[in-house]
């Protein structure tokens, strides 16, 4: 039995991957084996990768509620306006795992000036950050990303030797939603750049950042519309969870969104932040 | 006196620069200056410089016959399908400048191997080529194209000294059919990369380069529909001037197109070609 990715190539069925994306999902390993089992019952030879993930997401709604409440990661992360929203969505992602954070910001290299997305620090270290958003979350991050890169982090290094910046620098880090190519991430590690991409580094990616901490995206939400959306971005909440730490009636002052409408959204919320207990049940 | 340039800036009408270009699609001065009267005559506070460029088409084909038979070069240029003719275009017109070109290959770098358009040799020297092909041709060439020439060439250079290529590279051309930033040739300068742009360097641009050895692309003619062209461009044929070269019962036989359209085309491309001697005039 083979399914079909998003690339049209073919794989075999792998029963595994659907318990992994289950308990991922907040799903305890024996509700994971359950959905699988009726996953398996419903594929057919060639079936797209993302009709199995309806599967999933359907048969999985009646064990973890939470699910009926929210899309998948992934995709909710090419739902982010890359400028600014993704770009601030990563400054919080990297405060909120102990990088001391600076914004965008333009740096004066040897050649030129560069814009660079935010600054990081930590553990007595400098990197800049270069953050990259594919609004397809299929299209993996290429070798012009990782090239750009190193020319930027040589330039703002030189820039300093020659004085023209007072930014000692040890390293630069590339963000992206997705992954990077296998010639990308070659580069990267033969030249000492950093990156932090959908799945990978193994012990620190993207998806692991965001659900240690629970930092999701508003985009996350299955049952916001883009205009409400919209304007609880505008009015700078970019957080499921921002819904829930902040009362629904200041929220609505300063969002022009209703109140019941807010309410509602909170519950979502809730219910999406809660299921840890599920997870470790 | 104003006009709206294609980034919808505005600067001053300037007579000069219409007697340049009619200059350029060659007229003699005399009729230069007819014609850029006649310009003038026409324009108003605000009008479009492809406006303009149609008046003195039209004006100009009074006195100059072959300019009824081509369009401008620089969008010329820009319709040309990026690869792989564009590339194999600009290796053409490298070689037939004295340089020793070899076809796109792939470089095994100190870090990972890179696709490059070309390699030209002149003088001694061995240097890398980067085509870059904008099919808006008021889209300037930005750092990253430079930034990424920067990395490709150390990464290559780097390859060499580790032995694990054969090719003692001494630079990087990068070779556009548009401008380049401001940005972009400040870093180019600085880190000694070299260009060939539309209109830089001024001793030698892409549009000198055309015009000196009148390569100019099929695409320059006004009378070739896209579907010929293409028949002409997949049996190997680029160049106006090899629609003169060849015989057209030969060309009819390795393109399938009917004599008589060659035969029209040919004497379009006569037309276009022998216009040296109302320049010189």
């Amino acid at each position: 039995m083979y399914v079909t990715k998003a690339d049209r190539t073919r794989q075999p069925f792998n029963k595994a991957k659907i318990v992994g994306t289950c308990v991922r999902m907040g799903a305890s390993r024996r509700v994971a084996a359950k959905v699988a089992e009726a996953v398996e019952a419903r594929v057919y030879d060639g079936i797209e990768t993302n009709k199995i993930l309806r599967i999933i997401h359907q048969q999985l709604g009646k064990y973890v509620p939470s699910v009926r409440f929210h899309i998948d990661l992934r995709r909710a992360l090419s739902l982010i306006r890359p400028t600014p929203d993704f770009e601030r969505f990563i400054r919080i992602l990297l405060r909120e795992h102990d990088y001391e954070v600076s914004p965008n910001q333009i740096i004066r290299g040897k050649c030129v000036e560069h814009e660079i997305d935010a600054i990081a620090r930590k553990d007595g270290k400098t990197f800049l950050v270069e953050v990259k958003h594919h609004s397809n979350h299929h299209t993996p991050a290429g070798l012009d990303v990782v090239r750009i890169a190193r020319a930027v982090l040589e330039d703002a290094v030189e820039g300093f030797e020659a004085g023209l910046n007072s930014l000692k620098i040890d390293g630069i880090i590339i963000v992206c939603n997705t992954k990077l190519s296998k010639h990308a991430r070659e580069y990267a590690e033969c030249r000492g750049i950093l990156y932090i991409s959908w799945k990978l580094p193994l012990d620190n990616s993207l998806r692991m950042m965001i659900e240690n901490k629970k930092l999701y995206p508003l985009t996350f939400l299955k049952n916001l519309n883009m205009g409400t959306r919209r304007k609880l971005e505008l009015a700078g909440t970019l957080l499921v969870k921002e819904l829930v730490e902040e009362q629904p009636s200041e929220l609505s002052k300063r969002t022009g969104i209703s109140i019941d409408t807010l309410r509602q959204m909170r519950h979502d919320a809730r219910e999406i932040l809660s299921r840890e207990e599920s997870i470790l049940s």
